[in-house]
Parts: C-alpha cells; structure tokens; sequence
C-alpha cells in the first residue's frame, strides 16, 4: 500500500520515517522545500525510538514540495501537520484527489475532517475521497535534526472515524495493515469532542500566563501549575464541552474519565487527578505564550466547541472567556480565525442533520 | 466637628486615630463587638507612621457596635470597610440617619455611593443625609495589633464626589476641616469609572492564578506577574473601562495616565509603565486566590462597569472574560453578586437621566 505522509514537523518525519521502515513505498511533502531537502538528499529519515520500538534509516520513494506528486497513486494519503494547517492542505490538495483514496488527520481537533471536507468541495473535487480523522496523534515524538526523529511512545488505542463514519470499517481495514492501534471513534463529531487539548491546553496556558512569560515556562506545566483553582476553570470548561457533546447526542468522556482511561490516574477531582499522573512530571511549561497551546487550540479546539454550543442552546460562558483572554494577548480574534459552525458549513443543520451529516456524509439541506 | 468612623480594620483604625490625634470627637464603630473589645478597654487605638507623619494615642470618645449610638450626633460619617459591606453599612445605618449628616464611602469603588443611597432610600430612610465616595483610600495602612495601626502613607491628592454632584463643594467645606487631601472628583460616575484597581487587581490575579496558589504569592505581583501578555490584557479591559466611561459621557483617565499622575512612571505601554513605578518592586502577590481583589473587585468594580457597558452598548468582552473566570473560580456568580444597574436601580434611565441623576440626586423617572 503507497502512503503519503502531508507535512514534515516532528511527527511526519517520524511517521513518514517508521512506515519506511515497515517497507510501506512512502512519499513525504512538505510545502516549503528547504524543510525537506536534508530528507531528499538522504532520500530518508533516521528513526530512533523508545526500548522495542521500530527504528533505522525509513528509506522514502520520494520527497517533494508538489502536491500533484505527492498524491499520485497514494492510497492513503496521513496529513501530519498543524490543524490550524488543515485547510491550506485540503485547498492544495483538491485538485489531485482521485476516487478511493483515504485521507486521515493526525489528529483533527475538532471538526477537522468537516472542514477538510467542506474546503475540498468548495474548490471543486469532487473525487470519491473518504476524510477521516484520529483522537489524537499517534506517537509521542521529537525531531533531533533535519533528517532525523525520535519516538518516543506508540499510544495503544487511537479512536479513529471517518466522514462520513458509515466508512469508519473500511478506513480501519486499510490503515490497520500499517497501525493495529487505531480503533472505532464513533463518527467525527465523537473524536472531536472528545479533543482533551481543548480543555487543558488554553485555560492552563492563560491562568498561568505571567508565570509562563517571566520564568520562559521554568515550571512543570501540569504538576505546578494545576492548583484546586485552576483545576476548577478546567472542570467548568470540562463540564460545557461535556453538555455541549451531549446537546448533539454525544456522550463526550470528561477529563476525569480520559486520565483514568489513558493513564490510570484517579482523584477526589480533576487537580488530584491530575497530579496522580506520574507522565505529567518533568514536563515543563511552554517557554513563551507564542504556543500552538494558544494560537492552534483556541481556534481549531475551542472555537468549533463553543460555536456548536451556541447553536444548541448550551451556556459557554468559561470557554467564551478563555477565547476572549486568547484572543487579547495574541492580538486578534480567535471567533473570525476559528472553526465556527458558519466556516464548517453546519450553521444551519438540526441536530439530527447534523448526527445524519457525519454518519451518511450527506448535508440536509441537499 | 463629631466624626464617626465606620469599620475598624486596617483602615478604620488608622483612621479613627488619626483623627482623634487632630484632636476631633471620633467615635468608632464596628458591628463585631470582639473586633474592638481591646480598643474599647484602652479608650482608643496607638498610632504609629512614616517620619513627620501622625502619631501617638488617639483617645476616642466612644467605642460602639450599636449604630444608634454610632450615629448620634455625628457630622461626618467616615465609611471605612469593604465596598461590598457598604449595602449592609446603609440598611444598618438607614434607621439612625438624620438631616445634614454626611457620609463618606471610603473608597466607594464602581457606584458605592449610588447603591449606598439606594440601599437607604429602600429601607424608609428619609433624612437629607449627603453620601460622598473617594476615588481611593487616603492612607496605606496596616493594623499591627487589635488596638494599633501604622499609616504607610498619606495620598496627596484623592478625588472625591458627593451624590448629588451640587454639593461636592459642601462636602469638601466639611472635609477640608480634617483632610485637605481631597479634590473635587467631579460625580460619582467619574470617582467610580476611574477605579483603577477594577483593572489591575482582578486580572492579574486570574493571569498569574497557577503561580499564586503554587508559591502562596511568593513573587512581586506587579514587577514578576506584569508581563507583556498579562499587560495588552490590563490595556484591553482599561479601554472597555474608558470606552464604557465614555459612553456615559466621562473623560476617564487611561492606566497609563494614572501611573503618570500617581507616580510619575511612564512608558512605551502599560508593561513598561508598571515596570518603571519604582513602588510595585518589593509587593509580593496575595498568599491566595480567596483575595479581596477578586471577591471584593470583581463585584464591586468590574460588575458595574460592565453592566454600564451593556447597557448602552459598549462591548466589554474582556472584562466578562475575568467575571466569569473569577466565578468559577470562587465557585459562585459575580454577576448576581455585584453591583449590576439593576441592583442600583438606575437599569432604566438614559445616560442623560443618568448623568442628570449623579448631579442632581433626581431620579429620571421621579
């Protein structure tokens, strides 16, 4: 099976690098060329990886910065970049798309593969291409140096659906012959309002703001800087993305309930839970408020939460707070730049429609 | 001139000695009786200070938690506790006020003399009493002990207004006696818009929220938790406060230009003026977030000025931003706690009512 790895950060290299290694024939691109020109003089990426975990020199059958070639013949197609990125990558790849191919985001926040869905229509394809997006991204990994990537964890279980879910098998048999980890997320307003990063990410960045930009992010991010209070904001948050979830039908986890799925870790409430993570020690805070914490979760995460809450009736007042406070320290208006329901073309849908839209792929109105 | 001073923190004692010290007939009154059972035992309160400031034993004349008693015969009215105590000082005091008496909020914060005559008028008070507000507390003080207290500092020049505006000048006749500090603060409006702690204390609290529960406050709270982010939020919830300000037809002073009034420290912006204010080095950040500059500034400032805001359609975003995220926090509803234009009775008038109401004590709809 050919695959196309679609961005060449920290984790496409270590994908692009890891299905080489399983001998899947891979394509990289990245859209800046000098990105990847270590990578195409190599013509591949030296993996290193935890005990036990795949590693050696991913040797790719081609590396490029045009779309045209690198989606030619792919059948799966893994986009690994920024979901802020999403729609840039869906505008460039519409052209190019041809029937039956898959095209998974690693991962889509929220709402990602509606909108990956709704930019290729509107600039013309019209290709059978299924969208689908996973939970969360695959691997904990780092790039060392141009050519070179580190994982350091393979997650166990990644909830996966595809746009529209009534093809959540089918995705799952293709991309399971290359990762038995993925399993079914439901449809993709599950996985992405199951987004965790929504909720701890933002309000964790902004209640610590000063600390953050004074100490360059000198302080364990999770250990020192969830305390009961700032625990609270994150449950109240937790608490509107849950409602918010269950106005469409959907049974979101909560926080509470993922640390415990994901890490075991339990608690009286969120703060002692969340220090009952041994994998949050060490982990120190973002050096400077300039953060995808900020810049990608507020928009691509809290935006289409609190959009799809506005539309139901549900109150999102903490969220609406936070992406007021985002929006002021970066200058801009996180609501115009996000992922509303306007943008993603479901303003005007019923809940039902909405549920219809995700499980059959068609839109009410159509 | 008799003078009562109402409350016997910090502040009260401070004050309550210091007019004794002048030699006036100060009576002081606290509705804890414990609270001044030391006081009541000595006869007065030890007044230390800065060099060449007040000092010595300040005898009082009578020390009370009876307010008939606390009231009889006073001239002035010295109101010196929290702003969101005044609702319960006015009912208490509603019975006892007599015509001609003046009473003094020390500071009233945002609409502390409109809620004060409310609070009276609804409780059957009939006198022609005056209610004043300063814009800010005259002294820093600190009480070292149950019958002592130290002045820091005495204000050179603090606004004050009466309620109605006419008679300013009457309650400064009265003041000057005892205070030559105070100045013509203009109206209400203006005393209580150019409340400059509704924006530095509430959001810097909530921006450095993590950092304050973790270390209990062991930073310098303006020089560490000001940062250039926690900075253009302080800038963007002081333009809602001018811009609101504005709308009501008030000229209120920028941040900016009250550290440069207040402490000749300038700057490119409020990051730099802040830093450049040689007072804030030193001043660590409250021990916890169960602080007075969030339960005490968020409902009595921030509430007010955004309900203003609302009203006549003045967008304060970023200000609801810090309300809501302080509730959540304290576990409880600012909205409903503060001083919202329907808890002050004036949700109905226009802003020319509103301004003809601060000057001449005449309700619109009367």
């Amino acid at each position: 099976m050919r695959i196309t790895v679609i961005g060449a950060g920290h984790g496409g290299k270590a994908m692009a690098a890891h299905l080489a290694i399983m001998e899947f024939p891979t394509v990289l691109y990245n859209r800046t060329a000098d990105h990847v020109a270590a990578i195409k003089e190599l013509g591949g990426v030296y993996l290193e990886s935890f005990e036990a975990g795949p590693r050696g020199f991913g040797k790719l059958i081609k590396v490029t910065s045009i779309m045209a070639e690198a989606l030619e013949k792919a059948e799966m197609v893994m986009v690994v970049v920024p979901s802020s990125a999403h729609a840039d990558i869906a505008k460039a790849c519409a052209p190019y798309l041809t029937d039956g191919q898959i095209v998974v985001l690693h991962p889509g926040r929220t709402c990602g593969a509606i909108e990956f869905n709704k930019v290729l229509r509107d600039n013309g394809c019209t290709a059978d291409v299924i969208i689908a997006e996973a939970e969360t991204f695959i691997y904990a990994s780092r790039s060392d140096g141009p050519a070179q990537s580190r994982i350091f964890r393979i997650k166990e279980a990644v909830p996966l659906a595809a746009l529209p879910s009534k093809r959540n098998q089918l995705v799952l048999d293709y991309i399971h012959e290359v990762f038995p980890q993925f399993i079914d997320g439901g449809n993709v307003l599950q996985t992405g309002m199951n987004n965790m990063g929504a909720i701890f990410h933002p309000a964790l960045t902004i209640l610590n703001a000063g600390w953050i930009e004074t100490t360059h992010g000198d302080f364990q991010f999770y250990i020192d800087g969830v305390t009961p209070s700032v625990a609270r904001v994150l449950e109240a948050l937790d608490r509107e993305r849950v409602t918010v979830a269950a106005s469409i039908g959907i049974r979101a986890r909560t926080g509470m309930e993922w640390l415990k799925l994901s890490y075991d870790a339990v608690g009286e409430d969120l703060n002692e839970a969340i220090h009952n993570q041994p994998g949050y020690y060490g982990i120190n805070a973002p050096p400077t408020l300039n953060h995808r914490y900020l810049f990608e979760d507020v928009p691509m995460s809290l935006v289409p939460i609190a959009s799809l809450g506005q539309r139901y009736g549900v109150s999102v007042t903490g969220i609406d707070g936070i992406i007021k406070l985002a929006s002021i320290i970066h200058r801009t208006d996180y609501w115009r730049r996000g992922r509303t329901i306007e943008k993603l073309g479901i303003n005007n849908l019923s809940t039902d429609e909405l549920i219809h839209y995700v499980k059959e792929g068609v839109l009410g109105t159509e």
